[in-house]
């Protein structure tokens, strides 16, 4: 939509999203937009990520644009300097004390996990829970990362990392799309923080990625889940020799844009360098194909002013992860489990 | 103006407008946009354009990236096929029936003829009337086609086209503008339907187009015509040799965009590749000249919030082309002639 | 602001700007945009300059893309012909008399002085007051001329040009900004038309430019202006050999642009073309920091929806400059001196 950040749930603003990698944030200030609030991030004196609003309080110069001076974070313009809570700390040439209220930057609570930087999307406050942390698949995993934009709101970018059925049509024989189809089921669990979908029955996939991973095919143990606020999931398993484990942690940057941090692990038969080797090029055509069509459909959702949308039973979680973005229901919801039929 | 299309009458929108040339409607799906809606087009199973709104019923996605599959036309991202009615054919991996009402996109009537892709601009109704039919000036003509674009609303380019002081102006020494003006008579004859300038007693015009065509001078019979909805169309003869039909057949594309199909058909004394040869230069210029003037007062409309203009008489057809397509009369209007005088 | 231009005082409409320089206004009519008006500026028979609305009365097309012809403006499209005073003088093929007073163009008063081109805000009135004359430093003196750009509305294009507190951080090492720090006095000076501030005990600066000035250091005398309407005067003495003046006359252009006329003139003991040699690429570099930082606050400004700022007694005439720009005092204001504490 032309303006999703205003349809999304106050809940959305009280959640933590990806700023920026953690060797992004090295010597000098960055600035980087989250649910449509420019912010500026930098390494405080112990080293800790801080985030303020990009926006000096003197002249409201963006202060992503400064330095980092005596371990603070200075103005280009007239030089005030900040510290990591926003705090006005100097003011070159004021004859008194820097330090008022009226002169502090609104600051964001920030935490840094598993190579990332996350912020709290809601100033000056204390945060309500944690950033979503990674789950490791073992030892032995090869673990990747990638960086993907996409412009296109937030809602399109999660449900297409977590669709199913336009895999074997714009991933087409790369990965789903082989000439038989088969009919298997999916088991869909809704809960209060997301929803899961479980496939059952399922075969190896026929495309070129699902043969270097298995070739000897078999059964694939595969579930798609969405976790509050942004986060898509897709988890395969063949056997025990055998397991994937891709997180597309989503930040909404703004109503037409949407960056993704995706942390990939796995686990294969096969060294974990040659899987790479073998995978790295077709991830990235998925990517480029993924990115290619949600900026199609975002650039249609923005000229037709929204979405006018039409589902059928194999949209398996986008409605239940658009719920979950826009607090539609009343209350927490009914946990359930449904099951549904398609074909891959 | 800024927002022109909203300003039209609403049997403007029951009406044909050229979508494109047939030779560009082949393999595969295009998009064109026409008063304001997107639209897909595509040839089906009997080779009859199709023109479906460029928005897929599922996720919304535009079918214009798409494909043709199996004589559908398939949306790239799941795979949804439409037939030329608009009805969903095929859902790749849903388990039942595709065809539901509300998965059809609206189909816009079309009609091939004259080598040019027409559509109606109302979806899922019986048309009233025919597009356009060109007229044909008899064998032996050499039937030439442009395709301009110009950045203005559909008002100023049809005025543009059918308007004959700024000829002498703007094209200065190529069309009109000699030394010696002369005062003739244009007899003006409104209809429901449109409105047509007759010019009594105009010479041959000065320039060097006019010059080529009839070097024996000589008295011009000049017809300048508006045919509703938005064609504008020019007749010369010289005796009865010399005869030349030019068709401007206006899109209005957008409020700021409108697409000229001009269609220009010509006999004169010499051969018809000599004269193509001498005068295709001189449209070309002349087109481009009236392109950059048309958008520079588009600008200027925009700028500026709307028309501040103002008429005399010698701006012969501009004011009831503006009744006509901006439906300002109650009723169908009193059919009249008047006589104006002017100077070439 | 992202609307500035609606916030100006009625006053700042019964004003003058500098359009142009004179060289710029030369055989053919030039479009310049004042207070957010499109105007045509271009020389009348007596070859004084005038100032029209840029928009033909006719069609709408913007004058400025006409030529002169008989020494009066020809519009491009139907060659309507006005004089300096908008009156339309011809109309091409037109059988009769074309002045009519609906056919003029809005005329906007203009002076010639100082090498400037001068406009009036109003049109068609009589002006009230007369342009800002640049002051004469005496014979002898050198004087260039700059015109600078910057993409941020007008008010922090003054109070940038008149600040002493950012040339320390922003202009680091090329105007002042050493270490050692000194406390001096401003003595700010309110009157009806204009706020002024005297440094009292300010050393020389110690910057690179300042050096080449006065080698041998001493005390400055340093007046900062604003002259309403747009006028930014910053002068410097030191001694009686050494004077600087600096104004820069703002043209609020539009509520994201403002053009700077910056007049300079100075005199000292060195020869004026050394001077201008050492002094160009440090002013030069001084205008492009300015540029960069207004750019980067005028953005901010903009997506953030207005200014948030919070201001300090340092702050010397920001405040008061935007209390005369915005007339947000009721009647003519008290005139006041106070005195401030900064350090330089």
């Amino acid at each position: 939509m032309a303006n999703e950040l205003s349809t999304l749930s106050p809940r959305m603003a009280r959640a933590w999203y990806v700023a920026c990698l953690s060797p992004e944030l090295a010597d000098g200030p960055i600035g980087r937009i989250v649910m449509g609030t420019p912010l500026v991030l930098f390494r405080g004196p112990d080293g800790a990520p801080a985030a303020l609003l990009d926006r000096c309080a003197h002249r409201n110069v963006p202060l992503s644009i400064g330095r980092i001076v005596d371990q603070r974070l200075e103005c280009a313009y007239h030089g005030w300097q900040y510290g990591p809570d926003g705090r006005c700390a100097k003011i070159p040439g004021l004859c008194g004390e820097a330090d008022k209220e009226v002169r502090s930057v609104p600051c964001f609570p920030t935490r840094e996990q598993d190579g990332l930087v996350w912020v709290y999307a809601t100033a000056d406050v204390e945060p309500e829970g944690k950033p979503f942390a990674v789950p490791s698949i073992g030892d032995g995993a090869v673990v990747t990362r990638r960086v993907v934009e996409v412009e296109a709101p937030l809602h399109p970018a999660l449900e297409n990392a977590l669709d199913v059925p336009h895999t074997a049509v714009l991933h087409r024989g790369l990965f789903r799309g082989g000439k038989e189809r088969r009919r298997i089921q999916a088991k869909v669990t809704r809960t209060a923080e997301g929803v899961q979908a479980e496939y059952l029955g399922e075969p190896r996939p026929e495309g070129l990625a699902a043969k270097i991973l298995s070739p000897s095919g078999g059964v694939v143990v595969h579930f798609d889940r969405f976790i509050f606020p942004s986060i898509a999931q897709v988890e395969y398993r063949l056997g025990t020799d055998v397991h994937f484990l891709v997180n597309s942690i989503c930040t909404p940057v703004s109503d037409i844009l949407t960056r993704i941090h995706a942390v990939i692990a796995f686990r294969t038969r096969l060294p974990g360098w040659l899987v790479k080797l073998v995978l790295d090029p077709v991830a990235t055509r998925i990517f480029r194909q993924d990115a290619f069509i949600l900026k199609a459909q975002g650039g249609n959702l923005r000229r037709f002013g929204g979405e006018h949308y039409t589902s059928t039973s194999i949209d398996v979680l986008g409605l239940q992860i658009a719920r979950l973005l826009r607090g539609s229901e009343s209350g927490p919801p009914e946990e359930w489990t449904r099951e549904i039929e398609l074909e891959v």
